[in-house]
């Protein structure tokens, strides 16, 4: 058994301790990563708080992170310590059903493992997070960090990131498509980035007009106010996609009016129960949807991607001791656009 | 004005009494046609009911219909009297919004103009239907009936069948194409058969076992019960579009949960409001989605199919005169698969 430190919840506050976190010995195909950088996702949140079906006791969060290899299984040929990784929400699956096979493990029908709260398929022990300096996972689970990209910056990559990726891969986003995304935070923002960069005239949804100038400069063209009526009636039947960020429920009938013949709403945020007009989908043929996070061909394809364009989160980087900060003006909405934790004050 | 006689509704009661109907002078554009056989739509219940968002007084309904053309106005070069036609739910539109440049009248932004119950978009009247002899139409909505389909098997194809035609051209059904129709109604059987040719491997869903023998007839290679939780669960993943033609409220989890990675349910059959679990579009990226009826572009393109492939409804042709009989037994799901009125009883 490897020991490593790490900030774990056991009350459902935000109050994270440090405690001495084990990691398994490795496997043939396991790497080691020292953990350099992970970003503070609002699933965290969630999961602290028990709302998420994860086991809230000794949870140890952190599911988007990049870090240095320092060690690797015997089977292990992809990977040599030193190198710079980055790891996503999704540690393991099944590799046999058709999910796996089609490179989106993150549906993997006998569950994908999650990167922390999730149950691993050989011991049967309850996965622990990346809020700690070391994390042991299986080699294929691991994508090398393509030059160029800063690993603090890069790191909501690995969720954030791809969860705005893959709805605009499957909408077939490219150049001259119409993108909106609605709430302008760690998802959003990297929504607006990756959609501009993919050639879409990309137009922010939000409540809040202080917002416009922060959206334009991510590369927007425009900010709609959803709370007003002449705005909004004037985008009807606009958008070829809509990524919908937006945490809090919220009714989707003004947004679907807001799609274009064949148009989708990718519902992202708020994976809730809601009523939907199913005739609102009817007028337009316009499709819901929703996905989350990637699986192992989209977050390979995005690392690439982003490299390519420059693309990372916008982040205020705080040492990893600072993590309860972080989570409390997390739950206020106070970050631009993504915390991220520098692990390198733990041992 | 031309007079014409035909069936309307005055009491939301399905005892149509026999009347005269006015129909308009030809206007340069207009074609008249003599209606020879009309379906009985499960939608005409409805507004008889006041069900739909149509007046019920001195309602005359019927939206898909075949018959001969028997004089053409000024401008008019597309039909000759003599010539068979089919009309569907649509007969004006604005022409010139995104969706009606798109050959997809049936969403018009500017409403388009149901062949009954709707306004004339000329001279503010209430259209009439096509329970009646003659019908009166801008040419452009009128489509020659190809030689080769049965004129009274046919006139269904102008609803139910468009309405089964649509969500399998946008979701890019053909051959190895998983599709599964739920519901084996009007709209259901012609699914089916449709589904069938485009080269699909064609799966009924539905809650009665004696459907089996049908379903295959149709061309289906099986029918699953959605009552045998053995059956559903083994059938987890496999369809890339179900059509959902289920005519009462039910719950859409079941049906998602068929289908496979970036699967689409299109509810079709009961276009009301409901609650959708996001989480169960989230694992497989599924896309929910609904439509209604046509416009001109697939309309033409699904005429010129089920010619080719000699596709028509299964029918029941009634003397126009029992249309109480039929919308009776239409009522209680009696018929296979279609009640078609023949027209000829009317002077």
């Amino acid at each position: 058994m490897r020991t490593t430190t790490g900030w774990q919840s056991t009350d459902r506050s935000t109050a994270l301790k440090q405690v001495r976190v084990e990691r398994r010995d490795l496997r043939a195909d396991d790497i080691a990563v020292r953990v350099d950088y992970c970003g503070v996702c609002h699933s965290d949140l969630h999961a602290i708080h028990g709302l998420m079906n994860k086991p809230t006791d000794n949870l140890v969060p952190g599911h988007e992170f990049t870090g240095t290899v320092t060690a690797v299984g015997t089977a292990v040929t992809s990977f040599t310590p030193g190198e710079r990784v980055a790891v996503g929400t999704v540690v393991d699956s099944c590799g046999a059903c058709p999910m796996c096979q089609a490179g989106q493990e993150n549906f993997c029908y006998q569950g994908p493992v999650s990167t922390y709260g999730g149950i691993d398929r050989v011991d049967g022990t309850t996965t622990k997070g990346a809020y700690s300096r070391e994390y042991v996972l299986r080699d294929k689970f691991a994508y090398r960090l393509p030059d160029g990209l800063d690993p603090a910056a890069a790191a909501p990559l690995m969720c954030a990131g791809i969860t705005m990726w893959e709805p605009m891969q499957a909408a077939g986003i490219g150049a001259g498509s119409r993108v909106a995304v609605a709430g302008l935070g760690g998802l959003g923002h990297l929504g607006v980035k990756l959609a501009v960069a993919l050639g879409a005239e990309v137009t922010v949804l939000s409540r809040t007009p202080e917002k416009a100038d922060d959206a334009r400069k991510l590369g927007a063209a425009d900010l709609l106010l959803t709370t007003d009526e002449t705005q909004m009636k004037q985008a009807l039947g606009r958008f070829d996609l809509i990524l919908d960020t937006i945490a809090a429920p919220h009714d989707l009938t003004p947004l679907l009016r807001l799609l274009t013949l064949d148009g989708t709403l990718s519902v992202l945020g708020a994976p809730v129960e809601t009523p939907v007009r199913i005739m609102e989908l009817t007028f337009g043929r316009k499709k819901l949807t929703s996905s989350g996070t990637g699986g192992t061909k989209h977050t390979a394809e995005l690392l690439a991607f982003a490299a390519q364009h420059g693309i990372a989160a916008d982040i205020e980087l705080l040492p990893s001791a600072r993590v309860e900060q972080a989570l409390t003006r997390l739950e206020k909405g106070d970050v631009r656009y993504r915390f991220v934790l520098d692990l390198s004050d733990l041992d």
